[in-house]
C-alpha cells in the first residue's frame, strides 16, 4: 500500500499541482491585481480554504507560482546546454543552443510570465529578484560553465570570465527578438527563418571573439 | 508682438507641457489602471475639461505621453551616436557610446517607462508597438547608420547588415544590466565600475567580429 501511495500522487500533491496550474493561468491572464483566489480555487476545483491553508495569502501564492515557473524554465534551458559538453564542433553546438533558447524563451508562456514579473517588480521586488537570481542569472551561469568546459577542450579560447561570455552570447542571440516580443507583442516576432539568421549571426560574432585561435 | 509670442510659449503650449509632465509622473508611478485624469489635471494645475479637450480620453493621453517620452529618449541616444561619425579610433568611440547608452537607458525614468510599456503591452499593443518601432528600433537603426559610416572610412569591416550589427552591439552592452534592472530592481544594478567593464568587454567582442582586418 505504501508503494501504491508513492506511485499515485496523494490528494494533497494533486491539489497542489492543480492550484499551481490554475494560479499560473489566472495570474498571467489577469495580472496580480486582477487575479482573485476565488477564481484560482474554482479553476483548480478546490475550496478557497484549501488554497489559503496550502499557500497563505494571494501574495505568497503569487511568489510561489512565479518561482515554480522560473525553475521550470531554467531546467528546460539547462538541459539544452548539456549539448555543448558533448560537442566536438563549437559552431554547430552553439547554433543549436541559440536556436533552442530562442524557441524556449520566446514561447507564449515565458513571454507572459516575463511581462507579469516586470509589471509587478516594483510591488514585489523579492519576486523579481528571485526570478533574476534563480532563473535568468542561473541559466546564464550554467551556460558559462559549459562554455568553460568547451574552452578546456580547446573548442574555445581560455575564458577569464565565463559568466560574462555567457551573457554576451545570450545578448547577441536574444536582445532583438526578446525586446520586439516584449514591446510589440508576439504577433510581431521575427519569422522562424529570421530567428535562425539571428542565431547564426550571433554565433559568428561570438566565435570571432572566443573561437580557438587558428594561428 | 508676433515675435514675442514665438519667444514665450502661449497658454495652450504651456498647458500641454504641464499635462505631459504630470501624466508622465502619474502613469509611471501608479500604472495605467491606478492613474486618474483627476490626479493628472490637479498636478498640471489645469481643469479636467482641459485635459479631455486636448487629449481626448485617458487612453489617448497614455499613448501620447509614452510616445513623447520615447521620442525624447531616442533623441538623447542618437545625439551620442554622432560621436561615432567624428571618430578616428573605433575602440574609443564605441566605448563612449556604450557607456553613454548604459547611463541613458538605465536611468530611473527610462526604466519606469519600460516597465510601464511592457506591463500594458497586452492591453495597448499599439503603444508598445510605437515604443518599439519609433523608439527602440529607431535608435538601433541610427546606430547602424553610424557604424556603416565608420565602415566606409575603414574603421570597421564592410557591414552587410548594419542594423543587425547595431543590435548585436546593443545586446552585448545592455543585455545583462537591463534585465537585472528590469527584474531585480534599480538597487541591484551593477556598480559604475562594473558597468564600465561590461561596456569595454562588449566593445572588445564587437571589434573582434567587426574591427578592420589587420592582415
Amino acid at each position: 500500500m505504501g508503494v501504491e501511495q508513492r506511485a499515485v500522487p496523494d490528494r494533497a500533491t494533486r491539489q497542489r499541482q492543480a492550484i499551481m496550474a490554475a494560479a499560473a493561468d489566472v495570474f498571467t491572464r489577469n495580472g496580480y491585481v486582477g487575479a482573485t483566489t476565488d477564481e484560482i480555487a474554482a479553476l483548480a476545483a478546490v475550496s478557497k480554504q484549501t488554497v489559503y491553508k496550502m499557500y497563505g495569502d494571494k501574495q505568497k501564492l503569487f511568489a510561489e507560482v512565479i518561482l515554480e515557473m522560473t525553475l521550470g524554465t531554467v531546467e528546460r534551458l539547462a538541459s539544452t546546454v548539456t549539448l555543448l559538453e558533448r560537442s566536438t564542433d563549437a559552431q554547430v553546438a552553439l547554433r543549436a543552443v541559440a536556436e533552442d533558447w530562442l524557441r524556449g524563451l520566446l514561447s507564449a508562456d515565458v513571454l507572459r510570465l516575463r511581462r507579469l514579473v516586470i509589471a509587478e517588480a516594483d510591488r514585489f521586488p523579492a519576486v523579481g529578484g528571485a526570478w533574476f537570481e534563480r532563473g535568468f542569472d542561473r541559466a546564464v551561469v550554467i551556460l558559462g560553465e559549459s562554455l568553460q568546459e568547451m574552452a578546456g577542450r580547446g573548442l574555445l579560447r581560455p575564458l577569464t570570465d565565463p559568466r560574462r561570455a555567457a551573457y554576451q552570447f545570450t545578448g547577441l542571440v536574444m536582445y532583438q527578438p526578446m525586446n520586439q516580443a516584449m514591446f510589440a507583442g508576439t504577433e510581431s516576432l521575427p519569422s522562424a527563418r529570421e530567428l535562425k539568421r539571428i542565431a547564426h549571426a550571433a554565433v559568428e560574432v561570438f566565435l570571432a571573439a572566443y573561437g580557438p585561435t587558428t594561428a
